[in-house]
């Protein structure tokens, strides 16, 4: 029963606000996610959660949005899956533990919170122009090398 | 872009193990939530919440497990979505946040605390042979009735 | 080394808003458990929260507040120890699973989830003019019964 | 009423795990919070938790461990106030949040998490021996240092 399988989950941390060009980055690693088949799991907000989740929805993906209030309506709009933690930055935590691998992008100081948490958890960190600096975190060149990178981690 | 608007999701709250009455029930009020269109929620285990999925799954419809430990090979077998909270019984509060209606089925006081909150946020909540002397909540005959019941104080 | 030892803790919970007599019983409550030498747990907020720790901080007591938004300006003026969970309702799971007894007064279903999750758990609640109808609850005439079967319950 | 004015609350986070030399370090740290009137917060296990309990315990303070599992029997000796949160690392956020100012002793990822919490809120962290290379992170050459770097910080 095939498609009852659990999905393959891949989160795209980063930044709740971003320039065009890290969101058109962003948003190319989200459609390669979608187009490999894995689920997209996100923050559920704007900038670089927006732009990967239309990435994905564009390519019929699948998007998962954990949100940190208590309104499904703050999900951005290409959220199909909207979470309702009410939990502020302790969904953080819940993205983490719920994604095979990870994916930071620009972000700062909460992007490394969940990095942090994804090392201690050991689970794979590719960061694309994130925090580079930081051990145990694989660096990639752009959004092919960073996918290639986060499937091959959880094959 | 019809495709990428926000899912509809009902939740299916009830006992971690159950009779083959019971979960016959749960597989048919699964069943009929995948045909009406909406993704199903639940806490990912047993009982009541596998024969949902399952019903659910079986009819080509989205299920999400909302999982109490830190292990996502936990979630039942029908589970596609598995949402990794490690928050022990916290976990229900996100299951109530996140459905826009509630089916509750058998359970004891797990699900009366589910109720309890569902109640104390204005969601809907149907019963079906689970809680019945809580003020606010709808007394269905079975599972069609129930669905029916839950999409229309959605809709 | 006796002062380093655990606190007993015990839980008051009900309606975050309550009219002068039912405030007035859950100071006498929150001043007894104050005396008998436990600490006091509860919501961090008004009405019968606030009147148990007036009551307790009057009598020397430690009231300890989980609260459910991020500021910890939120709690009334008796809560010595603000725990700032910005978790929403899912802090009320913190304050049953911290709690070795629950004393509800007065509350609606934000208190009779709390009464869930603690009879789910195997705690003790004891009831004074809250929800008597859930099985597993006990009744108690008044604060000093309710204290008092409180203390020999975690004894 | 001065007695029932908020604690001040300062956390004193680290590694698990640890040296006699960190610990040493770690004792005096919380000694030292405790002499001057604050309680002191942690997750509530050992390492540096632990000696830092001891301290202040030693020195007549209040000790309050935020517990990522459900049995308040597993916080170290020292700890007065058990928190009970079965949460897992989300856990770490309400240390964070509670805290008005941070000490970050050794460590790793975990603690690594926490500092980055802390900066997103805005909150001093101040490193003894740990993460330094955090833009943000005060650096302390030793307890004292530290304490009072985190006490001048909440006055």
């Amino acid at each position: 029963m095939k498609d009852n399988a659990k999905a393959r989950i891949i989160a795209v941390i980063g930044a709740g606000a971003c320039g065009q060009e890290t969101a058109s980055l962003a948003r190319r690693v989200g459609g390669l996610i979608a187009k490999r088949g894995a689920a997209l799991i996100c923050g559920g907000l704007g900038g670089v959660m927006e732009a990967a989740c239309q990435g994905a929805a564009e390519n019929g993906g699948l998007t998962i949005g954990i949100l940190p209030t208590d309104r499904r309506e703050e999900a951005n709009r290409y959220v199909k899956i909207p979470i309702v933690t009410d939990m502020g930055y302790a969904r953080n935590v819940i993205i983490v533990q719920t994604a095979q691998a990870l994916i930071a992008m620009a972000g700062e100081h909460g992007t490394l919170s969940e990095i942090a948490i994804a090392l201690k958890l050991g689970k794979p960190v590719i960061s694309v122009g994130s925090w580079r600096e930081i051990k145990g975190v694989r660096i990639a060149g752009g959004p092919d090398e960073a996918v290639e990178a986060a499937f091959e981690s959880i094959s």
